[in-house]
């Protein structure tokens, strides 16, 4: 399975709510284990981001804390909340598509795993060949939300 | 009243449930409209610190994304998961009792404040006077904790 592809599933989903269209899976043993779609809107909750979905899922179905051995697939570089509940839940490698300049706290900004040796330091990958997807995706939702303010 | 008292109660209440005893409050218009105590162990959740459940309630109470002038009292400098989310809810004041070398990502590790300038900025007062009291109830529970394993 393309777990990738999965994500971007899941971001679509959240465009059908009008969020920004972000969504996550949580892989383990090559199996998702749990899939999150941004509800910020939807729920009216600002800490709903895809990886926090998730990342409360998979705790839920491991009834666990940890997420030991777990890999998380994101559609966008997470934010600084994300960054560091992804230490938090020890996930172990962090796949995400396109870069975020404003929102990402990996490369840009707090950059979280560089400025904090103290958390759990996940492997970071990014998945060029799916940038330009997310960033056409999030590119066609501010244009339309444009449009209709 | 006394906000940072009533965190202080929501840090007792943590330890009621074998957590590590932070608490926080969120205010608004001089009255407090949610509490949260740390719920990491009693959930296994790894994202459920004191301020993400004061967060979540608040945003269900005022059925709104944006917490616009609500201040937060928590007795522990906010991690970067925290500091993050609480920007995002748009938290005008922020203050907290003890400073933490290690987890903290306000004065300390990612300093998300002063890293991240896209990010809404809430003022953040330290509390000095409360410092002992929360670094002391702090100490308590490592020292039981280590005591009993």
């Amino acid at each position: 399975m393309n777990f990738m592809n999965q994500a971007f599933i899941l971001a679509n989903k959240a465009l059908e709510h009008d969020d920004v269209p972000i969504g996550a899976v949580i892989v383990k043993n090559s199996k998702i284990i749990a899939r999150g779609e941004n509800r910020v809107q939807k729920s009216k909750n600002p800490t709903l981001h895809a990886e926090i979905v998730a990342i409360n899922k998979a705790c839920k179905k491991l009834n666990s804390k940890f997420l030991d051995n777990c890999d998380l697939y994101v559609t966008l570089e997470p934010c600084g909340m994300c960054a560091t509940a992804i230490s938090l839940a020890r996930i172990k490698n962090v796949y995400f598509a396109a870069r975020d300049i404003k929102g990402g706290a990996i490369l840009y900004n707090a950059k979280i795993y560089d400025n904090d040796k103290h958390l759990w330091q996940p492997n970071v990958y990014e998945m060029t060949e799916y940038s330009e997807q997310s960033a056409q995706m999030l590119k066609q939702f501010f244009v339309k939300l444009r449009k209709l303010s």
